[in-house]
Formats: C-alpha cells, structure tokens, sequence
C-alpha cells in the first residue's frame, strides 16, 4: 500500500502521542504511589505495569512503523511506499491486549476493595474472557482475507460482550456499596471502559467497510492508538483519582 | 531548504540546552519532592511529568533534526540541505504541547492549594481551552500555505485570548487569598506566563513575515526553545519556590 506524506505523518504523531502519554502516565503514577493508603497500592502498581507494557509495545509498533514505510522524496514530503523485506507487525498490538486487557480489569476491581471472595469470583470470569476475546481476534486481524476477519471478529465478540454483562450487571451491584464520593466517578468509569473499548471492534471492521485501502489502514491505526490512550491512560488516571479520594476518606 | 553552518549549529545547540534543562528540572525536583509538604505535591509531581515529557520530545525533535538535514563537507562546516527520505518532524512539539499545555494549568491550579470545588471549576474552562489552542494550531504549522498557516493561527488564538482572560481575571480574585509571602511571587508567576506563552504564537508568525525563509525557520526553532524552557522549567522552579514558602508557612 502506499500512504502520501500525511497520512504517514497521522499515523506517525499519532504513535508519538501514545508512547508520551503511557510512558509518563506510568511514571506519574510511580512517582504518586506513596501518597496513596497501601490498601489502594496494589491497583496502582497494576495500572503502572499496564501503562509501562504499553509505552514498550509502542516503542516497538513506532519503530516497526518506521522501517515498514519509506519514501525517496527530499525532506520526506512525497508518498511512502512498503519497504523491501520489512513488514509493519501488528501483531504487537496483539500481544499488549492479552496482556494488559486482563490486568485492566484486574486494576478495576481491586480498586473497589470488595471482600476476597467476591474479587475471586469476578476476576474468574473476567480474565479468561478477556484472553479469549483477544486470541480470538488475532488471526483475523493477521489475515488478509475479509471473510476470515469478519468470522474471527464475530466469535471474539462473544467473550466481549460476555465482560461487559458482568462489569454492568454483576459489578452494578457492588456500586451502592463503594463510598458517595466516588459512586458517580465509578459510574462514570463504566462508560468510559464502554465508549474506549468500543473503539476496537469498529476500528477493526473498517477494512471491511468499503473505504479505499490506506485510508482505513490510517484510521484503524488512529482508532487503536486514541482507544489505547482512552483505555489505559485516562482510565488509569480515574482509577488513581478513586484511590485519592478513598485515601482521604479512610484516613 | 537550505541551512548555513551558523544557523545548523545554533538550532543544534539551542535544541540540545533545551534537553539539559528539562532533564535536569525534572530530577532537580524528583530529589527535592520529599522536602514539600504533602499538600503541595500534587503540583511539583506535575511539573516534574511537564519537564520529563519535554525532555523526551526534546531527545526526539533532535534527533529528527539531525537526520533531517545533511552535509557533505569536510568537518560539516558547508552548508546543509534536506535529507532525502526523511523530513523534520515538527509534530513532535504540537503532540508535546497537547499533553504540557493543560498539565501546566494543573501545577498551576494544584500550587494554590483552592477549595476542591474552585478548582474544578477552573480547570474545567481552561484545560479543554489549552488543547482546543493546541489542536488548531496543527494544521497550520504543518500546512506550507501561508493563508492556512493565517487561519489556523486566528482560530487558535480565540482559546488563547480565553485562557489567558480566566487566569487574569478569574484567577485574580483568589491571589488575595494566598498568604502574602508568596502573593508577589504568584502575581510575577502570571507575567511570566504572558510573556512566556506569548512567544509561541509570536514564533508561529515568522514564517509569514517577509524574513527569508531559512532565516524564519530558524528564528522559530529558538524562539520555541528559549519559550519552552521559560514556560516549562523555569515556571517550574518558581512553582517549586511558592511551594516551599507555603510549606513553611503552614508548618
Ligand atoms: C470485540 C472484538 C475485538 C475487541 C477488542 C477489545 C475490546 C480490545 C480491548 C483492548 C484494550 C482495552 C486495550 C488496551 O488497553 C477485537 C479483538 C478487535 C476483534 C474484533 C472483535
Ligand atoms: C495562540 C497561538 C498558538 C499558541 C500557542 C501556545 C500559547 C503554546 C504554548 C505552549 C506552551 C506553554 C508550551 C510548553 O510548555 C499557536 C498554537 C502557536 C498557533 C498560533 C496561535
């Protein structure tokens, strides 16, 4: 494929971007961690390690994106081409989400503190889910073939929305029992998790849609990095905002 | 275009005392946030991200300029012209800026040690204002159309003009209320920020003034380095210096 000068700058700030913003979110909160109570630590250091997989996986995809497209125009104005003997590997992507997918949910419930048992019970549902749903999309997303895509996208939508019934229905009912001074925050988390991890599945149907070829390769690299942003950074910064207020609120 | 062996050397040189003086804040403050009071580390834990995330960008804004131009004299002391395949990557401050912009507001709002709910209030009006300023002066930075370049810088001066109107304004009101050791410092911090951020739109306009066009180039390279080091790790030390006083005081 071929991306003219703009597109290869979209995609090529828009990496940028990402690598900041997980990259210095993670060393914010490290830098935070001890004005948190030692209750709320451990969902931190989760988001922490979230961010910091994620800064190196960029690293990476950046680097990868860089050797994949090259121009021979002076000042690197003119079109890019596919370089020889060096593909993009988006496969990166992949290995981030079945990591860090697990260990977002991982990060949410253990900052509601519930009991021990209740924590187990979700996360035994949650994590497998979660590492299904990425294993399931892969193949899908590496084929070039859209009949292949659309039936991987579809079985890897099954443990999606299997999460999302349990972050809404079973997590729903633990809400009422979190302190006011976050309740609206959590809920809010919620949709959050919803809109930015719903950026995914449509980032991933687009070349199915009939967009010319580079233009939705561009937009589903936007797509994955703005939800990746969403989904980690942001979501991570609200996390350590409910860790905040229960600190005072316990203190 | 083309760079003489002065103007190369004197963005090298500014790029590289920008990277010094980053770094240097951010680890300047990292020793130092032990000896704050809890209060205030909010704000000095911001400062140092803003300076850790412009000593990154600043690593890659120098590396992409010595790749972007090229010499072949003996010693480099000729002349340097564009590489070919590879351009300089002014993205790199704009996705900087997106991310310092809003967070300098915060260390700013964090240092005055407000009522929660006036702080909210502030941050609300001027964070989406910074990166709303941030995101329409893109397209014009990048575009090479001097009537784009015009109308981008317009419409981003309208957040501008509103920022710096709630921090002179608003912002005003509650500077009475800071304990007077520090109510000049905080009133000279304000000046400093006109100042400091007025440079940019200032640098932004040079390429449309009739100065030839290595020249303007130049010009705005050191005008947005001499700015980000006064906007980012000098606001710094003195957000680091009110803190102090304040923590003294409260002691
Ligand atoms: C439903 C669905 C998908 C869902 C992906 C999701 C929901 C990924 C979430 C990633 C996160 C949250 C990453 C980082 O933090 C795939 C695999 C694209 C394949 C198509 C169907
Ligand atoms: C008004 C205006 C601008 C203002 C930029 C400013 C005010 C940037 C501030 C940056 C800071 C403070 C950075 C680092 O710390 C642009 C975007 C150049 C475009 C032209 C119009």
């Amino acid at each position: 494929d071929l991306l003219s000068h703009g597109q290869y700058e979209t995609v090529y700030n828009f990496l940028s971007l990402v690598i900041a913003s997980q990259l210095f979110t993670a060393v914010f909160l490290l830098v935070s961690l001890p004005r948190i109570l030692p209750r709320y630590r451990q969902a931190i250091t989760v988001a922490i390690i979230v961010c910091g997989i994620a800064a190196y996986h960029y690293f990476r995809i950046f680097d990868s994106f860089k050797a994949a497209f090259v121009t021979t125009s002076v000042g690197g104005t003119g079109d890019y081409t596919q370089a020889v003997g060096q593909g993009f590997n988006e496969g990166y992507r992949y290995v981030d989400w079945l990591l860090t997918v697990p260990l977002l949910l991982v990060e949410l419930v253990a900052v509601l503190a519930l009991a021990r048992s209740v924590q187990s019970r979700l996360l035994a549902r949650l994590v497998p889910a979660a590492a299904l749903m990425i294993a399931l999309g892969y193949p899908g997303e590496i084929s070039g073939d859209n009949g292949i895509r659309g039936l991987f996208g579809l079985l890897s939508t099954i443990p999606f929305v299997y999460i999302l019934y349990v972050l809404f229905v079973q997590l729903g009912k633990s809400l009422d029992k979190q302190p006011a001074g976050v309740r609206k925050t959590l809920s809010r988390l919620r949709f959050l998790l919803l809109l930015s991890w719903g950026v995914y599945p449509v980032a991933y149907l687009l070349p199915l849609l009939n967009i010319s070829g580079s233009d939705a390769w561009v937009y589903k690299q936007v797509g994955y990095s703005v939800a990746d942003i969403l989904a980690k950074a942001v979501y991570a910064l609200i996390i350590f905002h409910v860790a905040r207020i229960k600190s005072f609120d316990d203190d």
